[in-house]
């Protein structure tokens, strides 16, 4: 009886299966792989010298453990090529861009920022981009494999490859930022290796997940603010995207009827409260787009300038309020707070804490974690990149041969 | 190379796709098993010989289609046996208790309902439940196949065989039903086979997916009321059960901050606003637990009553208050009004589309649709029956074997 996936599909699954384990837990031993993928050792040897023959992984004997006269031949280590299988990630921000070649593995190689001027418009914002991809490229190694490109965006999205629809700070509406960057790349990375694109905290989410505060943990909630406020979800170990790829978008579930009106079109929206315009109308302050603006708010409270100090704890109560809404839908694991939130959290995380105890139901409550990132801002280039390892790790030998 | 599921894996799984095919869609022709599945002709051959043998399916010449001389041989169709493979699916509710024998392919083959006396003990429960089946059993015909059980309950879970957690209106706390109900049962059915527990809004979600209101929806949410409110929501054609089993606890979402107090503990959950007792108080009336009360305020409503239109009407609002906050949290394809939030929505419609319209984000509230439950009050038993039929098709020889 012949049927379901073949030799060839199953081999290919084998192979995308171990390349991922190191891609996210490092240096590996053939010992280790065996066990923890199932498979048995010569399947293993066989695999990983496809991969290496790829120039996607390394073997070499472990390092010296000081145990002298240990019996018995040491299992070769599986090490994923860092320096030399790499993806370019690309962060859209309010107030900044970035760039950076991130290795396989999830290590930032080199990296590129420069403020960005409101309203900045996808046509020069192409070529800035472009720019630092070819001042990364020159010192790229001889014999490097370019898996393909990974863009963040602070904005709704319709699909990976469709039209961004960024915030209207940005002014940018339904701009086909991918594509244009490939074109503008294509001569410099002689490929055909595509650019896909991702919301900041959808990929924040990802990459949290993957190397971050939630590895491990298949039900996760990253938060993320910059002017908006939303989220990147992920349940039962997927990422949640909607029927049509606009989920995630708690920053307008209401919270206050009635309350203050939001660039949505309705009112009370969680985002009125705790977004940042929020944050620096009740310190008393200009609403200025961009992170300074906001930390300035967070750091003139813990130097007791008592109208800060109130916007702290009135966001911070809020926030928790919206926090415990989410406990309750998800009963999540971790709870994330990244962007700016990430400063108001540690700031008022009693509050936070303590809307928390009073709202959510003990059994989703006791099993919540609340964290910021481990990557810092790092999380959405890390998580734009793990967009284009998606496409290495589905079928190895296809992108690398 | 040797790794990856062997053939006997593969088989295996082979044949649990065709079951769910047949079990999904019915009676089926080999030829468009062949392109559904993407099998060849052999292996589907094959397939339904073996399940044939086990007694799942059969295989029949097509209805005489009346096209006489049609050239080529017709396809033979593939039938699930509905008649004869079964689960017995129970339904335990604040006033009533249901019982079914319900068919491969989701049939309702017989049925017993009892009302439930407030606070009936579990004790008490699993003698009539019991009963019920031992009615049913001796109409079963001979050769039939027993697969298991499913249980929906009206509360909170903790894992498919752990603890009940019942609503505080019946009485329960972590109260061992799946077990004590199969023990009562093991002489009756001669068989090993488990009950399995689940939240009648997960497993009514669950059906309306199958072969409901939500079929072909990979991302819906089925919102259940009885005296709480709470959701069975499908995120990526998977159930949400967050990292506990708590997952779906929508009507703990707070709406109204500072709002009426709610059983959990905190204020102005939605269930505070739409649940039935918020409704029969709007309504004048004595806060009564069960359906009767809900329904006879619609009813009322419908007739000209003034306090029963007001209580519809509000209730309406809140209930499109809340579906656009989960609206744009989740993007779903549809939303499902169950339980006795059917006859409101019904009721109230407008409204509730009113708060959509003004509170969603426009792509999201463009691609949702709202829906009644298809297979009505049903969903919660011919659910509880699918819980057990995952067992058969995750294996279908090991289940029969």
């Amino acid at each position: 009886m012949r049927a379901g996936p073949s030799q060839e599909e199953i081999r290919r699954q084998n192979l995308g299966a171990l390349l991922r384990y190191v891609h996210i837990h490092g240096a590996t031993s053939r010992a280790e792989l065996t066990t923890e993928l199932g498979l048995n050792r010569s399947t293993i040897g066989a695999l990983t010298a496809d991969l290496a023959a790829a120039g996607l992984v390394s073997e070499k004997p472990p390092r010296d453990t000081g145990r002298a006269g240990r019996a018995g031949r040491p299992s070769l280590v599986v090490r994923p090529e860092s320096e030399l299988v790499y993806a370019y990630a690309y962060s859209i921000e309010v107030d900044r861009l970035r760039a950076a070649r991130i290795g396989l593995g999830g290590a930032i190689l080199d990296r590129r920022e420069v403020p960005r001027p409101p309203g900045l418009p996808v046509e020069e914002t192409v070529p800035l981009l472009a720019g630092f991809v070819k001042q990364m490229h020159r010192s790229v190694p001889d014999g490097s494999v370019y898996v393909g490109g990974g863009i963040a965006v602070c904005g709704i999205l319709r699909g990976e490859q469709g039209p961004v629809h960024v915030r209207p700070e940005t002014g940018w509406v339904d701009e086909p930022l991918g594509t244009a960057l490939a074109a503008a790349l294509a001569t410099e990375l002689g490929s055909e290796r595509p650019i896909v694109t991702g919301n900041a905290a959808d990929v924040s989410a990802l990459a949290e997940h993957a190397r971050g505060a939630g590895a491990g943990c298949d039900n996760l909630i990253y938060l993320h603010r910059d002017v908006g406020v939303d989220a990147g979800i992920i349940v039962g170990g997927r990422r949640l995207t909607g029927h049509g790829g606009y989920g995630g978008e708690v920053g307008h579930m209401v919270v206050r009827p009635g309350g203050r009106p939001c660039g949505c079109g309705s009112r009370g929206c969680w985002e009125t409260e705790i977004g940042e315009y929020a944050m620096l109308d009740i310190a008393g302050r200009a609403a200025t787009a961009g992170r300074e603006a906001a930390l300035d708010v967070v750091d003139a409270a813990s130097r007791g300038d008592a109208n800060a100090q109130a916007a702290v704890r009135q966001v911070g109560d809020w926030l928790g309020f919206g926090v415990a809404n989410l406990v309750n839908i998800f009963n999540p694991e971790v709870v994330i707070f990244g962007g700016t939130l990430r400063d108001v959290y540690l700031a008022a995380a009693a509050r936070v804490r303590s809307r928390l105890n009073s709202m959510a139901l003990p059994a989703a409550r006791e099993q919540v974690r609340l964290r910021t990132p481990q990557l810092g801002e790092d999380a959405s280039l890390i998580g734009a990149a793990e967009l284009a390892f998606e496409h290495l790790l589905a079928d190895p030998l296809d992108v690398t041969g």
